[in-house]
């Protein structure tokens, strides 16, 4: 047993562990989504959770991982590491290419999971396992190999992006508000006078513990971005993902305290979340006060994104692209503005933000980072579902809606309060 | 401070972390089976969870690890280490006895819980006690010892079970099949005709988040099971852990589609882990492929069982002999074909599957293996059920059957909508 | 790279895992608590638990955290370290002071969410967030100086609180105490006749899911409290945790069993919790059998506690005085009892417990100091609600309590069954 070995065995449980918090995360987007939705979507809502970890996984392995980090071609695509075979010998690090993987499926099944949200409880779920399969397979590792690998143009122009303000949650807020608009506001929504009408989500519990979780998992998929375990800067990193879900959290409350006479349950729930999106590109290279401002304004830019979108009868129904697509551009912006030019230094990164003598040079860099992840996803989400839409339908019939995917699509309700057995067989064999 | 200081810290925080993951579990078996019974039962699944995780815990500490860990008589059981106590220098690890014994707890009370969930609904709660006590104390310990003890006679063969799809899922499914047997169906599943009966599940967002714990501590039951942190296979075995249970949830999200014509939720959720428990034999052993491939055979074979053990009017609430006890068997089965020298011979094994120049020797000492878990099982827990049965009903009686066992036994529901407070102040004391 | 930074990595992710696992915990408390109470008031007791985590984690960045650890003056507070800056050079770790701040803001936020349990369904949620600024501002960081500040007055006495039995679930518990009885009981909880009225628990799977994310997060609450990873305790702490915690919940169940004729679900919940808080002081320190024996002491009187409370009409709705009161000081005098020399001096304490030839000094310190911070936690709370009284109504209105604090404070519903909208925007624009 030598020094690098214990390094090398380190490396892998902090990644292998963070990784497992990450995919937890799915557990959390499960509740939160099932809790803000209507009871009778509440399992259609999970199935699609259960088709990004399986299907999102499997095609990322087959697909996705290779036209994200494989071999760089025009700085556009990755061209190996198809079922992780081929030349990876660009991918340098004191972890394997598998566990590497692993991290990177973490990732991919969070954003597919940020789209679920905003199509819950009218898209078709096999319309939502092609969607599934181009996102994890193409849309999403494109985006991320601009940013992240090795050669990707907007990575050699400088952009930071340390776990994913652009590349996961703008880009996964834009395609989810594409898909949103795509497959229209549900029944009964808005009003025929144009006001939008509300359905209480049905279980805040359930909901908040989503939150909960997905707050823990932040913790891996933040942190863990380090792929490594020794780096000095992963307390660090750990500090101003907590500051910034506080901060989010703290300033909804007060917010929608002013704003409605209430603190919003459901707004504070995504307040949290808003701050934590709003953190992610910039983690690892803001001050701990920085991280408390970004995660204030994400907060409260958020509250104000989900009236826009109401106003403009856009229906989100878990407000995916006010979380994510909101939050994750201001985070994207706030790197160019507050990147303190020894933490960048750190990881390798040569510019600095506006109030620490950057200039504009890497506020602009992030600025046309973030349009390229807003406007891909965006453009690639709906050229996909017009697409699908030539072989099936996207969204199911007005009955199915009316009734519920969980009965109608699924054939089971999500809560039964039956305390006896339905007598199928002796309708089958009277 | 020295380097190998450092290594045996890093190895005790990675068992630790891992058993505290596996040990959440019980919150992911206590959902998941709240959520697929029936309300009027759901408190009563998770109080036969604590009862696994305190009795299982103490009487593990008391008699069953000196059992299947102590110094090795006759290859047939062990005999010291009773409450950590006496001779246990043949435990050669770089973690203490009493981490060791710790992730061993974790392993303990995840085989009585696989039990808990298949005597759902109809079990008395005194009987289930005692019988954890047998499992915990010496059913589960001896099969253990066999396979995994220095010096247990199956190990001594050459058997292969990383971390346990024979000694833990497929001793406990069958320990399961007869419990169910035993206590026979609950009133009304069956109807005169011989058809079964339907009762939808009361929580499927409960049951699937049970799913999505259940599958995060599976990294941990898994990967944990090298015991230590300096092992070059720990990334490997996370990798195939994610491909099998993706490929699981994703055949019978496909397989479902095709037979029922729709995803069918409970199926899903226990594809996913039937994939989990296909690779728990073999994810250190078999490649990226074999382990998609033991995840979907699972899966299916999950859905097939759960089918035929209805048409035996065998009654299993939860699926536990369809998710545990086919897919441990098939995933023991499957490191005799698919086990690959150089991963095997890593972990100090000499054999290779069927596929890869093995012959039949490891296959034939797979099943050997299995078909001694599978009939011990069986065998000990049907004795012991019979020996409880002598003195003290194993099963409720028929109107507390009927009214629900949370309230008969329990005497509260599992959800109140009570809003104000019942009086029983003013009758105790008019 | 070198073995010191590679030894800094490894305590470095140690403490950041454990603190997310101990941050996870806040959910653990929502899905408890909001188990615990009726329908009507269980999203007002999680967004109790929002405050606490947002506000909590900001305040003690700007304040707390400088009293409890910066600079001591007196023995008495600290008096630097605010929002992390000035000369924290006493406290010498090889972890960095931003990731020791996030591993103690995880405890003060455990801390208030103690008190939310207390005054639920009937404390006005402004007045909530005041007491919390107070409490994780001033109260909580005062209390933890004396014993774990350097310099502070109980811990020069020899004081021993591994993980915080006295400091933050005894001191936390009298706080609660203190409150319950100064907001008073819940309408309709007391009969005329004086006899206590019971409100049966909402959802008890939820609750019990809340008590295994706790006992899970609690690992990382006990040995990551050892700050680093190179600690040869940290196996043994892990292992004492574990069976305080199944003895607690194992003796609850035989316990209630006998006394009331049945397993009493809740009591069994706050059995398991019981033993984790009260191993909390002395994990460290005692032996397995004194950790089984803690348990069980911690568990049965946390039920004798709870029946006492009723009959002196003191209405604490989730038991967090009996958990975490009486467990806590129960715990805090074990140490006086229970400590083994050689497993104290390894962590640099002095002392012995009475039965391992240390004499009453131990003890009588320990008892001294569970005095101090039950009287402190009471006495600060109570002074400062009666401040808060002075400025706004703690309690919420008559009319507010009937309704729930859900409708009429939070304008939502917990559960909603509605399967279509509200037209809200008919209404206003007609």
């Amino acid at each position: 047993m030598n020094l690098s070995q214990v390094a090398g065995g380190l490396d892998t449980i902090w990644v292998v562990l963070t990784a497992a918090m990450i995919l937890l995360m799915e557990g959390g987007f499960a509740l939160l989504e099932a809790g803000f939705v209507r009871q009778k979507n509440a399992v259609s809502i999970i199935m699609k959770i259960f088709v990004d970890i399986t299907f999102g996984a499997l095609i990322y392995y087959f697909f996705g991982f290779a036209l994200m980090y494989g071999k760089d071609a025009f700085g556009i695509l990755g061209t190996s590491g198809f079922m992780l075979g081929g030349d990876l010998s660009h991918i340098q690090l004191s972890i394997s290419h598998d566990t590497y993987w692993l991290f990177q499926t973490a990732f991919v099944v969070a954003v597919i999971s940020i789209v679920s949200g905003a199509v819950a409880e009218r898209i078709h779920f096999r319309a939502y396992i092609l969607f599934t399969i181009v996102m994890t397979g193409v849309i999403y590792p494109l985006a991320g190999h601009w940013v992240w690998g090795i050669g990707g143009w907007l990575g050699k122009l400088g952009m930071i992006d340390f776990a994913g303000s652009a590349v996961i949650h703008a880009m996964g807020g834009f395609a989810a508000l594409a898909a949103a608009i795509f497959v229209g506001p549900r029944i009964g929504k808005y009003a025929a006078d144009g006001m939008a009408n509300v359905v209480p989500p049905s279980n805040l519990p359930l909901a908040s513990v989503g939150a909960f979780i997905l707050w823990f998992g932040w913790f891996g998929f933040n942190s863990g971005s380090t792929l490594s375990a020794i780096n000095g800067n992963i307390g660090h990193i750990a500090v101003t993902t907590m500051l910034a879900a506080a901060s989010g959290g703290a300033a909804v409350i007060l917010f929608t305290m002013f704003r409605y006479r209430k603190a919003d349950p459901p707004m504070v729930i995504n307040g949290a979340l808003a701050g934590l999106v709003g953190i992610t590109a910039g983690c690892a290279f803001v001050t701990d006060s920085a991280a408390i401002i970004i995660g204030m304004v994400s907060g409260i830019a958020m509250v104000l994104m989900t009236e826009l979108l109401d106003s403009k009868k856009i229906d989100d129904p878990v407000g995916a692209f006010a979380v994510h697509g909101i939050s994750g551009s201001i985070g994207t912006l706030a790197v160019g503005i507050f990147a303190v030019p020894e933490l960048a230094h750190s990881a390798g990164q040569g510019y600095a933000g506006l109030l620490y003598g950057g200039g504009w040079t890497l506020l602009g860099v992030q600025a046309l980072g973030l349009v390229t992840a807003a406007v891909w996803g965006f453009a690639a989400s709906w050229i996909t579902l017009k697409a699908i839409r030539v072989i099936m339908p996207v969204r199911v019939s007005r009955d199915e809606e009316l009734i519920g995917l969980d009965v109608s699509i699924h054939g089971v309700p999500a809560y039964s309060q039956d305390q006896d057995f339905i007598e199928i067989g002796s309708f089958k064999n009277p």
